[in-house]
């Protein structure tokens, strides 16, 4: 064997070693961009309060509007958001006296502070028509055209025994697996 | 020097460079890798309004039920989730007069809306026991079995004066430091 | 041809191959570590209460202290926060209505539960400062000082009508834009 032959056999050992490098490398960088959150957003929707839900979707369609997909879950009072009225018929007593206290429709959610029986969300409302700025039934149409995804929490459902009757059309059927799977990746996840 | 070796001697410097790249490669990658966040979740508990707090654990037990590491930090009203007893003595005029005014365990904790000197919050749990889905206290039990962290705010507990004797067990000290570590490595952080 | 000089030109293409792929990879490994998000915190401050603002603080603060980049938004109610007094001429019947019955500084910001027309916030303020807990207005200085960036809501200030001397200096306008970049690069985002 002469000392180019060595050398020759060396660099065939390298370029395997190298390609194993490369392969390797590859792999881990597939696996890193595979597991990237993306520009997603996903809103937990809790509160059933005029002003606390305005945020949302103002964050909603803004996000929406630079092309960032969104996720919106609604549950607890927030499912208060999505009625577009109330039926008594097939509740039982409980269920009955929550639907009796809580808002028929969005346009009666009451505002988290100074409310005075409706009078505070009212003057709200008067306030953003006053400024141009759409008001909350607006907001959730611009959304579902915008393509957001608008998610009902079966389990508040099915405590507050709300039926598909009372709910806005569009909804998707959604569980706490649901909202956890869109947050993983998601880069920006809010409770509100 | 002959053409040949002229090429021989430019590869074994091509092998070199790439070589070089090589490993400056894999230290990119290994920390990228080192930064990602976690499949986990970081909770900050600082409601302590009985459906805002079921929320909580409806997410921290939904995600350790799919292997999701969880930390919840309780803070200010929501160290009231912890507490299995009202101790006095020991207690400052105000830390008394805030003891006595707020829930003396889980089981009294208000709801947000409706609560009604605490009959809505005894509707609610009685919703949610005819529907089987599982009480407040069930849920701890779970979510400490499931190996959820559950951490108090010292600096909650230390201005409020409530001492070991009043919270339950199986917590660890925590300070806005804890949490903020815990959600750098979280893909999930909320505010509750 | 010997086959000396195929084997030549067969690591010659292989060397060619590598460094297309190595080219490759640093490529998307560059697009990775661009689109990485920071060790930033965003912060959307909605709420106007003394107890939840005072938590916000403690995260902001409590970030700047161990370098980590952060931004508040102060929205809705949280503007209150921002506030250094009111200034009634210029504002329309429902801004005058909502600025009287507002508070007028970060001074006096109610607490979310066990308000009793202020005397909850007192109480709260005052066990603060027996367990030497920074107040309010030295967090929101030590914020300042330490660089945590703090913007004002641009559309609640225009449907609330808040001028700009009602405000403390120091602040950036923004809009839902702004937190959504900011939040896309924050490994966390929290809605308080």
């Amino acid at each position: 064997m002469t000392v180019s032959d060595a050398s020759e056999k060396d660099k065939a050992v390298d370029l395997e070693v190298i390609q194993g490098r490369l392969a390797a490398i590859e792999q881990r960088l597939e696996n890193l961009e595979e597991s990237q959150p993306e520009d997603k957003v996903a809103l937990i929707i809790f509160s059933g309060d005029l002003d606390r839900v305005l945020a949302g979707f103002v964050i909603a369609t803004g996000a929406a509007a630079v092309g960032q997909e969104v996720s919106m879950f609604f549950t607890f009072w927030g499912l208060g958001v999505l009625k577009k009225q109330t039926v008594l018929s097939g509740k039982n007593l409980f269920e009955k006296m929550m639907a009796v206290m809580s808002p028929d429709t969005s346009k009666n959610l009451p505002v988290s502070k100074m409310n005075y029986f409706g009078v505070g969300a009212k003057m709200l409302r008067k306030m953003m028509k006053d400024k141009n700025v759409s008001s909350l039934e607006e907001m959730i149409d611009m959304a579902k055209e915008m393509g957001v995804k608008m998610l009902a929490c079966e389990m508040s459902r099915d405590v507050m025994g709300i039926s598909d009757d009372e709910l806005i059309d569009g909804l998707e059927p959604a569980g706490v697996g649901s909202f956890l799977g869109e947050s993983l990746t998601s880069k920006t996840n809010l409770f509100i």
